[in-house]
């Protein structure tokens, strides 16, 4: 007999007499005669009330009033579609109560408390000594996890550092005067600890990310050395979670290092998901390191339990989904590196964490096929869940631990949504075995079943992947670029005027902002003798250019995009070089470029087919567009590619030929977009480069009358200035002048009273720092409920406090100088200003050098402050108070801006509200309110924020293009063709 | 036996006979043996090739040149899909020749000839004397018809009358010299002339139009009556042919107008099409009024010629189409006229023209139960055509009468493509016996296939039909509506601001420009307090009307549109009586209103469903519109109902509040429209009706800080003054204004060598003077290229001159005022100029009272004259002289201006090149270029001639709003509902 048919027997033989011991029981989350069990069973068989219970459930425990929780409540379920009969009956029994204001809240608050404690150990240190005591009557080791809320500063990490201490100071000494219990003492080496404790990295160190390799573990594991210095103190062992896999390489060598940090310390352990493929080669290399370094560990072998957040997330940044899309083959992989890690059991100390009798009983065959004592493993499971599994395994003579967390309902929250979404997940062995009541035969080797069929690949514009800096290829590849761009400095850059290359004696200096001393390049400048000769190149160019079939202009813009492709992170390079882009801001910008590119290529061939309106005999209608002729291109300095790679490739594209002239500060930027479309071999005269002062080159080109349309992209101030230059028709000009122009905004975020706080903080720190707040749709005003105010605030305050200042050529700074000394002078008004009229919650200097200024948080402004109401596109942050939602809405509303807005929010209402009433070109809902995708958040503002519309939308090619018309008649003598 | 049963089978046997007559013999056209029936049997089995072999036989006898007939020979048949192969061994074969520019078009030329001499009887009257010659030693009777162009001038028509009068007076001698031959000379009743003349009243009336219905009526037999007279004189008996469906009744008038005119006419016939249902009660009507007065007349019972023109013209204008679909009811309708008409034998001197056996035996079954001689009837068949038939007819006694035209090729086209199209037709009688082979099986009482698919009802958008003014009722509504209007003119209108009526003391007085001493209304006038006003009551509006959903929008529109077809013809009587337009014009004013009502409101639907672009999970993303706030509507007097309900409309319907300024010479009209949205229930404020000053009202307006966007149609003037107005954006306003504007044009339509000059002169004389020129869309400028200028010149010139000048509300003048003094003070201006730097080939003076300017043509002007250059909105037309077409174009575009364009030629190189070269919003084709209709020609130009998008068309309602964008994560605590 083979091994593998061995251990299958044998497998079945345990599941047997699991199954043997389970007998009758049912899971408390499976019992249909229990409301607990009715409403699973219900979520499972109804998506739609699954996602609400979810929703709800989720933003409950955070609502302060009876009133705000029946609201809620009437939001979420008022309009459910197929409500069960059972809960139907319910529903109506209790309608006819007079108080249901008061009696829903109470039962739902009830129910939740229910639910909590069916999973949650209680809340303080007093609460999990009780229930880790009452495990041990029970037979049960124990780990414990304290819950917690999104780390999002330093104070909140170190909060966490103090929580772990107390549990550790508290129950070690606790557990150590316990009665011994052979079981879960000790394994077939020895003793072992009497606890152990599950923690997250992301816990402690709140600018973790794999971007900043090594600061990310030099921090992290500084961070966690009092925690294990205490758990070898007090005889604790320390188990690393594992989290979303773009965290998983950089949580290994957190681990590693926290392993030569404290080289004394025997009971580490790691968590391994095989819902990763990747998780083989992971083991092998963490066993291949522990015996070159002579230590033995723990790993608790888990399937995964962000499945659906890494199925979500992944794609939607256009990555692959790292996880397998089918539960058995992580079933598979789970046996499979069963055997690995028990084959191994000279260093590793293994832990098998699951419910499902399969894989557990594969664990005791191979184990036992491999002769190894019972005690030499351990199964874990979720304290409240698969009680019989639990009971059986316990019954077999296993050691039992049970992961429990403890501590508050609300950081709980993402802990009982992971639990609720397993117990409801279609495929779950739970389910199947406890609601689906299918019996043993469920137990087999996991079959794979090859005609699973993998999602279709996606045809036509696809946005193009950021660049996953948690790989280390991509990582060194900046590395590379970054040492390459700046060995290369300094250069002179011409003006590009048809197909000449044209240096100018006057020049403008670009300069590195972080490092004013480092000269970025040196770019031509045009005067009007220039301007005007790159006029009539683009005016000659245009005749051939305009016939140029659409397909043909289109494919020039996917030569370009395949271009940047190549120079990516040369490109990303130089902007964080010349205008202080941080890796990931300057890599999306180029991601966004790339996007711009690909997308306006495919809407021209798109609006590039004629339609045929009507459909009458005898009459051949044609509607179709033509470029409008030579346009000028004004770009800023802020998205020094992905902007005027939008505003050049659409004017292009459309058949227009172009005079592009970039911001003074991200002019060699500017530059390597000429260049780029040079190189892929636009013909001479299609595109312009003609840098200048905007007072002057500008000034003129705006007012030409060749100039057939103004594409601007900069300040309100000069928006509206070539709103009336070119409003004014000189007596030959030919026509009007169109303007496109983004302009600024002065955008605000709401926060409402059922805000998931970790999400609102990280959203409006993200949207009112990246770049410095130097994006148009940057958040200036937070505004947020009065409820949560105070908290919110303190979080955002910490928050924002722990950003690491510096050049961002550093990955690990994630916050760089605004762009110039101009720049920073204007924001430093502003911030004289807040400190004289309002509270500076936060006022951070930056670095000496360069033109840094830190992060500002400023509250109980006035609302008529300059600070309140202009545009200052710098790292300024106003907090405001508001009583209400709908008060909120109106401060938001109260601005002559209307570019991005934001609400977090977790009532379905509000948010409904919050869509309709806030008057902003871009809204968004639970999520940051920067960083716009082409095709999917098509941008742009109105009032004072924009003239046209959307930028990476499908009404934005047309306004470079004028339709036309042609209706034939086709009738001829009586006759005409037939359609 | 029943009659049926009985006619049945004497039909059969004739048929019989008929068929044993005829033999093997095959008619020339169906002869495959010879050139001619290989190309009919090509044109029948391929529909590509039919068409094209119709379009260039069409054009090629205008060809002069050797080169110019092998370019369109290229042109039209160089990309033929699938050449018959032993067409292409042919072509093969001459492709090896090296002169083939001078081969092709000889064989070519010579084709024709051949095809024409089988259908014409010859050019000359000598050549016509020849082959009646001919015929009659066939024993052949003939009708002769002078083919003509269409007449468009009253020496045209002139022309006509004195070639029919030279071919009676040369004939009818010469006849009356012929031996006697008594089956052709004489029915059973006593002799009858030996020669017919075939006429058609259209070529004796250039303005022939029953709109203008006592007047078509007399003048047509007016000037018939020279004829009637001669043939009286002559012994030549007289058929009026029977045309269009839309001319039928006025002809049938016309014939009995004739018949009282010329009371001892003994030789009067008419042509019966059996393919309308009309005609059998038009025979009883017909019959009664016979008996009635005493008089006989001959019909000639055919089934119709115009099938394909009715079935393209028709539903094209949204009337009914009036002719059987199916073949087989018109054959069954052609045997029960053949027995009515037999029955009335007493008043009728029946003759059935046909070639189809089974309606030939069937007549002869009919005569012959009835007891009539075989000469009592005649048959009549078309020369060319159906040889055998004929033949066979002939031997069996009959009398057999050929129709012939004589003529000149050019003019006699009509007739050959109507001969083509009814011999390649799929389900005639000729192609299913000679070509397909069908037999005797083919003679069988026709069979109605209930199955026959009708067309399907179109769903969606389509436009309101004009009025038929063809029909009496249409016709006395209109005179109607007329006294009901005129008897109500005079009255004081108000503003309207809010819901309130304001009747202010200064008032504007709007008059009758044909009379000006007759006020049409007294209309309020709004100063700035009142617009200010306005503004305010449009702003509070708003904030209801946004929240209003786009359904409920248009609902209020289809709900004025009906409101509107319900004042139809009220509406249109007080536009004549306002700013002098036409029934016609004035009526079709009426329909574009209800077009724009309809299709806006159609399009608001479609735009007011958000998208969703992208999908991504844990992500949704939408895309919708939203209105930009208060608009302002300034609209002009031209088309004073249709383009302010379109630009109030568009605004409304996208969700903004609306001031509407109507032009004071309009106000009346534009007080309707108001009140019309009044009625059906337009809230409060959403649309305020403030006629007042331009400089006064519309500037304080147009600059209000409040004003979100001004939608203006009027002259660039003004136009580009709102322009620089709006570019000014005041300190406290909120957002930049939009402006879309329609200005003017200066509209030049093209005649190149090809062109079909029938079309052309009666296209550019309607697009250069219906509404004496002032449209928008009018054509100023007619640029005609060498070779066919003369011509061309002459045509229109004679053309231009037919007009029949008056007030407008008398439906006999078809050109009418200019709307005011100052206008016929400017345009008086222009014409001085005209007299001065060129040639007035025309310089028509108008009535002394009334704004009365005639039509004016200007030739040899200097390019640099503002006739050349400038608009000048009245019926003055510059023609331009063009040695090709490339020089054509290049006069064509040289223009500030870029509305309208057309072109009339036939050759599909030169109208490719017209549709990538003119510079024009609007280019037509072998079309007047005026009377865009929504939907199918949406409107508008750029240049100097407008900003935005085109009216009536998928982006107009665009402009009216902004986009936005809301983008939520869906994404919480890992879980995202799926897509």
């Amino acid at each position: 007999m083979s091994f593998s048919e061995h251990v299958e027997q044998l497998a079945l033989e345990k599941a047997k007499i699991m199954y043997s011991f389970m007998g009758d029981e049912v899971p408390t989350l499976f019992n249909r005669k229990k409301w607990k069990g009715k409403i699973i069973g219900w979520a499972i068989q109804d998506q739609d009330f699954r996602a609400r219970l979810l929703r709800f459930v989720d933003v409950l425990p955070t609502l302060k009033t009876d009133s705000a929780v029946y609201k809620l409540f009437q939001e979420y379920f008022s309009d459910v579609d197929a409500i069960p009969p059972e809960l139907r009956i319910a529903v109506d029994r209790l309608s006819r109560r007079t108080d249901l204001d008061r009696v829903v809240p109470t039962i739902l608050k009830r129910a939740l408390d229910s639910l909590a404690a069916q999973f949650i150990a209680g809340r303080t240190v007093a609460d999990a000594l009780s229930t880790l005591h009452a495990f041990r009557t029970q037979g049960l080791a124990a780990s414990l996890d304290i819950v917690g809320e999104e780390v999002l500063s330093d104070d909140e990490a170190g909060h966490y550092v103090n929580r772990y201490l107390e549990v550790m100071n508290v129950l070690g000494p606790a557990a150590r005067s316990w009665q011994d219990m052979p079981l879960l003492d000790a394994d077939d080496r020895g003793p072992i600890p009497r606890l152990d404790v599950s923690l997250k990295v992301t816990s402690f160190y709140s600018q973790l990310d794999p971007v900043d390799w090594d600061g990310s573990i030099l921090s992290t594991s500084k961070n966690l050395a009092p925690i294990f210095r205490a758990a070898q103190e007090q005889g604790v062992s320390v188990t690393i979670d594992m989290e979303q896999y773009y965290l998983k390489d950089v949580t290994i060598e957190i681990f590693k290092a926290l392993l030569l940090d404290h080289p004394d310390f025997e009971y580490p352990g790691i968590v391994l998901q095989t819902y990763l493929p990747e998780t083989a080669a992971d083991f092998t290399h963490l066993a291949e390191w522990a015996r070159k370094h002579d230590r033995r560990f723990g790993v608790r072998l888990v399937k995964g339990a962000y499945w659906d957040y890494e199925t979500v997330v992944n794609p939607r940044k256009g990555w692959p989904i790292p996880v397998f899309l089918e539960k058995e083959k992580t079933d598979l992989h789970y046996e499979q590196l069963t055997k690995v890690v028990l084959d191994n059991i000279d260093i590793i100390r293994p832990a098998f964490a699951s419910h499902n009798v399969r894989s557990l009983s594969y664990a005791m065959a191979v184990a036992e096929d491999a002769g190894l004592p019972k005690n030499a493993l351990e199964f874990q499971m979720i304290y409240g869940m698969a009680e019989p599994v639990r009971k059986a395994v316990q019954k077999m003579g296993y050691r039992v631990r049970a992961y429990i967390p403890t501590g508050e309902l609300i950081p709980g929250m993402a802990f009982l949504i992971r639990r609720l979404l397993e117990n409801t997940f279609s495929e779950s062995f739970l389910k199947r075995s406890f609601f689906d009541n299918t019996g043993i035969e469920l137990v087999h080797s996991p079959q794979l079943d090859e005609s699973f069929v993998q999602p279709p690949a996606s045809v036509g514009f696809m946005n193009e992947p950021v660049t996953d800096f948690s790989r280390a290829q991509n990582r060194s590849a900046m590395y590379d670029a970054l040492a390459t761009v700046e060995e290369n400095l300094g250069n002179n850059y011409p003006l590009i005027i048809q197909d000449r290359e044209i240096f100018t004696d006057e020049t403008t200096l670009s300069i590195n902002p972080a490092r004013p001393e480092q000269l970025v390049g040196r770019v031509s400048r045009a005067n009007r003798d220039q301007a005007r000769e790159a006029v009539d190149s683009a005016r000659e160019a245009f005749v051939a250019w305009k016939k140029t079939s659409p397909q043909e202009r289109a494919d020039y813009l996917f030569r370009a995009a395949a271009e940047m492709r190549k120079r990516r992170f040369k490109l990303a390079a130089l902007e964080i070089l010349e205008v202080g882009k941080t890796w990931k801001d300057a890599d999306g910008d180029i991601a966004e470029a790339i996007d711009y590119l690909e997308y306006y290529g495919r809407e021209m061939i798109r609006l590039g087919q004629a339609t045929m309106p009507g459909a009458y005999p005898g009459e051949e209608n044609l509607y179709f567009y033509e470029p409008l002729g030579v346009g000028l291109v004004i770009s800023p300095w802020n998205f020094p590619i992905a902007i005027p790679t939008g505003m050049v490739s659409a004017a292009l594209v459309t058949g227009n030929t172009v005079i592009f002239k970039p911001s003074g500060l991200s002019s060699v930027c500017g530059w390597h977009l000429a260049e780029i479309f040079k190189t892929v071999g636009l013909p001479p005269g299609v595109l312009q480069f003609v840098p200048g002062p905007g007072s002057e080159t500008g000034e003129y080109l705006v007012s030409h009358p060749e100039v057939d349309f103004v594409s601007f992209t900069g300040s309100r101030e000069v928006g509206l200035h070539i709103v009336s230059v070119a409003g004014k028709t000189e007596p030959h000009q030919k026509g009007v002048k169109r303007v496109i122009a983004e302009t600024g905004g002065k955008n605000a975020i709401i926060v409402d009273e059922t805000a998931d706080l970790d999400e609102a903080v990280r959203g409006v720190l993200d949207s009112a720092l990246e770049y410095q707040g130097q994006k148009c749709s940057a958040c200036s005003r937070v505004i947020v409920v009065d409820s949560v105010y105070e908290d919110f605030a303190l979080r955002l305050q910490r928050s924002m406090n722990s950003l690491r200042i510096g050049p961002t050529d550093k990955p690990w700074n994630f916050f760089g100088p605004v762009v110039d000394q101009i720049s920073a002078q204007k924001i430093q008004k502003y911030i004289e200003t807040g400190i004289k009229e309002g509270n500076a919650l936060l006022a951070k200097p930056g670095p000496e050098n360069g033109f840094f200024i830190g992060p500002h948080l400023f509250a109980d402004l006035p609302l008529h402050s300059s600070l309140v109401r202009e545009e200052i596109f710098g790292p300024v942050l106003v907090l405001l108070r508001a009583p209400t939602l709908e008060s909120a809405l109106c401060m938001a509303n109260d601005s002559r801006y209307a570019l991005t807005g934001g609400v977090f929010s977790r009532s379905p209402q509000n948010i409904q509200k919050v869509i309709a009433d806030f008057d902003v070109g871009n809204l968004y809902v639970n999520r940051k309110i920067t960083g716009a995708l082409v095709g999917r958040q098509p941008f742009g503002g109105f009032r004072m924020s924009g003239i046209g519309y959307k930028a990476g939308g499908p009404n934005y090619l047309i306004q470079f293009m004028h339709d036309r018309s042609v209706s034939e008649n086709t009738l001829r003598k009586g006759f005409a063709p037939s359609l």
